[in-house]
C-alpha cells in the first residue's frame, strides 16, 4: 500500500481551505489512516482536533493531539473508564444517543475525577445510531447538563445517507438542516446552547456550509480518497493518494490474470452507490474488473482489455474503501516528494474497543 | 475474538483421525488461524507439515515446522529469493502454474544452494490459478524435472467450486478425480510421478477418500469453523470455535441493535451459500440479522425477535469468514479448559507477500 505524499498534502489542503472559508473548524477522522504523524499533518494544517472511533485510536492519538471526539456512543465499563482516565490529560468528548451510556461516562469521570464533553448523537436519516427525537434529545441533554462530571458541548450528526449521489444529496443535507434546527430550537427554548454543531462525511464535507447550524466538520477519507470517492463524482483519480502495488502471478486462466491482492489485502467492501464494479479500479487497465476476490488471490476479468497485463508485471490498484484497507496494514510505504518511499506506522491499528 | 480451546482440539483430532483412517497425509493451511501455536498443536495431532498462502507466513511458520508448503504462485524476485533462502533450513515446497514461475523459482534456489519442491497447480474446476490441461500440465512438469534446483513433487488442487452444496459436491469432486486421472496417467506415459497429489478446502476435506488419486488434504477453515461451514451444513453450531463477544452499545433506532462490531472486525465477507444471511450469526439471538455494516457499527435486525438485547449486553457472534476476521487481530482470547482467557498471538498477521 503505498501513499503519495503530494497527494496527500493537495486532499489536506483543500480541505483545510474549505473549512477555514467557511468558518468551520476541521475535526479529521483518525480511523482513516490511524497513523499519528499523518494526524500531525492535519493538525498543522489547522485541525481543530481529531475524531476516532475507538478508545484504542484516542489513546494512541493523544501523543500528537490534545483534543479528541470518540464518534462512538461508549457504554461498557471498560471503555467509559479508559476515556475517563484520558481526560484527566486530554480534553476528551463523545457523542451518546442514550441517558444510559451518559450515566456511565458520569460516574466514570466522577470516579477518575476529570471531566468529559458530550455530544449528543441525533439520527438525521442514516438510522444507525442518534436519538429519533428532538424531545429525545433535549432530555438526553437535559440529564448530561445535570451531570457532575459531564459538560453538555452540542450535537453529532453523521449523514452517511447523503453520499449517494449528489441529487439526492442537496435533498438529504436539507433535511438535515431541518432536523438540527428543531432540535436546536428546542434546546434553546430550555435553555440550553449547543457550542458545537459537528457534521461528518467525506462526500458531504465539500457541502456543509449548505447546513448552516454546523459549525464543524469530520471528514475521514478526504485525505486518501478511494474508488467509492471518485465513482460516486466527488473527486477525481488524481486525488486519489493511496494505492495498491500489485503483481500478476498467474494468467493460467483464459480471459483473466489473478493479482495478488485478496480480500486480505482490498477486503471484501463494494462501492456503495456501484456494487457491480468489482473490488477495485486497475490504474494502468481501466477496462480491467476484479471479480472476484479469495484472501490472497483477486481475479480480474481482461476479457475488455486491449491487452491483458503480462505474468509478473506490476499493476496500480485503487481500493474501493481506503479505511479498512489501511487498519490491515502495520506499516504502508510513504513515497516523498523526492520519489523515495520510507516505512509509515499504522500507529493505531489492532486497537481495543 | 474468543477461540474455546475444547473446541479447536475436536476439531484438531476430527480431521486427524479421518485423514488417518484413510491414509492421507493431512496439511492444515495455516493462513486461518496464522499462531505459531496453533500450528505446533495441529503438528502434534500428526500434520505432516503446514499449507500458507504468504512468504512471510512461511517464515513465521518455520520456527515450529520444518515442512512447508506455500500454496500460491510465486513468481516475483522478493517471493523466489526469500523462500529460496527459506528451503536452506527447512523442506519448502511451492505451488506453480507457469513455466516463468518454475524458471524464477530455480534461478532463486540455484542461486541460493538450495532446492525447492514443486507441486504443478491444476485447475479442477473453480477456475481461480492452476493450469488449464493435461498437456500443460506435463509440459510444466517436464520443465520442473528438468531444472537443477527444483524437484518435481507432484501435483496441487483446489476444489473450492466444490463447497457450495452437497449435491453439487459430489459431481464436483467426480470431475476432480477424472482430471487428476488424465494428468497421472500422461504423466506416467512420459515418466514422471506424483509422489504428493495435495487437496484442499475444509467443506470437501472429509470427503477427500472419494477422489483416489489424493495422498494429502489441506483444510484451514476447520480448526475453529465459521457460520458458512455451519450454514452449509458442513458441521455443527457446536463446532463453531470461534466467536466475536460483543457489546450492543445503541439500541436508539426502533427495530434494531447496533454492536460493536463492523467490517473492521467481522469484515464484508458474506456466506457464499447464503448472500442473504447476512453478517454473521448471533448466538444468543438466533432470529436477529446484522444486515449492515461500518467500519466499527453492526446494525442488527431484530424485528424478528421475541424480545431484543438490551443496552450494554454482550453477545457472541460467528463470523461468516473466520479467516479474515483472525487476521484483523494481532492477538486474540483463548479460553483453556478451565475457562479462563489469556491472549494467543497471531504470530504472522501483516507479513508481507
Amino acid at each position: 500500500l503505498v501513499i503519495d505524499s503530494t497527494v496527500v498534502e493537495r486532499n489536506l489542503r483543500r480541505m483545510a481551505d474549505y473549512a477555514a472559508e467557511h468558518g468551520l473548524a476541521l475535526r479529521p477522522h483518525a480511523k482513516t489512516h490511524k497513523s499519528q504523524r499523518l494526524a500531525a499533518m492535519q493538525l498543522a494544517y489547522g485541525a481543530a482536533g481529531l475524531t476516532v472511533a475507538k478508545v484504542g485510536e484516542a489513546e494512541v492519538m493523544a501523543e500528537v493531539a490534545d483534543d479528541l471526539l470518540l464518534a462512538y456512543p461508549a457504554i461498557d465499563a471498560p471503555r467509559t473508564a479508559r476515556l475517563a482516565r484520558l481526560a484527566t490529560r486530554a480534553t476528551v468528548r463523545v457523542a451518546v444517543d442514550s441517558l444510559e451510556a451518559a450515566e456511565a461516562l458520569d460516574r466514570a469521570a466522577q470516579e477518575e475525577g476529570s471531566t468529559i464533553g458530550i455530544l449528543v448523537d441525533v439520527d438525521v436519516g442514516l438510522g444507525r445510531t442518534g436519538v429519533q427525537s428532538a424531545g429525545e434529545a433535549l432530555a438526553l441533554a437535559q440529564k448530561v447538563a445535570a451531570a457532575r462530571s459531564l459538560r453538555l458541548d452540542g450535537i453529532l450528526v453523521y449523514p452517511g445517507h447523503a453520499s449517494l449521489n449528489a441529487e439526492r444529496q442537496e435533498a438529504a443535507l436539507a433535511e438535515v438542516g431541518r432536523k438540527l434546527d428543531e432540535v436546536l430550537e428546542l434546546w434553546e427554548r430550555n435553555g440550553l446552547q449547543a457550542q458545537i454543531v459537528s457534521g461528518g462525511s467525506t462526500p458531504t464535507a465539500l457541502r456543509s456550509h449548505r447546513v448552516e447550524r454546523l459549525t464543524e466538520i469530520r471528514p475521514g477519507t478526504y485525505i486518501f480518497n478511494d474508488w467509492t470517492q471518485i465513482s460516486g463524482g466527488w473527486c477525481s483519480l488524481d486525488d486519489s493518494a493511496a494505492r495498491i502495488e500489485c503483481t500478476v502471478v498467474s494468467t493460467a486462466v483464459p480471459g483473466q490474470v489473478v493479482i495478488d491482492a485478496g480480500s486480505k489485502t482490498l477486503t471484501s467492501d463494494l462501492c456503495p452507490n456501484d456494487r457491480e464494479s468489482g473490488y477495485g479500479h486497475v490504474v494502468e487497465y481501466p477496462e480491467a474488473r476484479i471479480v472476484k476476490l479469495s484472501e490472497e488471490h483477486g481475479q480480474v476479468d481482461t476479457t475488455a482489455c486491449r491487452r491483458r497485463p503480462a505474468l509478473g508485471e506490476r499493476v496500480s490498484v485503487i481500493p474501493n474503501h481506503i479505511c479498512p484497507c489501511i487498519n490491515l496494514q502495520d506499516s504502508v510505504w510513504w513515497r516523498g516528494t523526492d520519489g523515495k518511499l520510507e516505512p509509515l506506522s499504522i500507529d493505531a491499528r489492532g486497537r481495543l474497543s
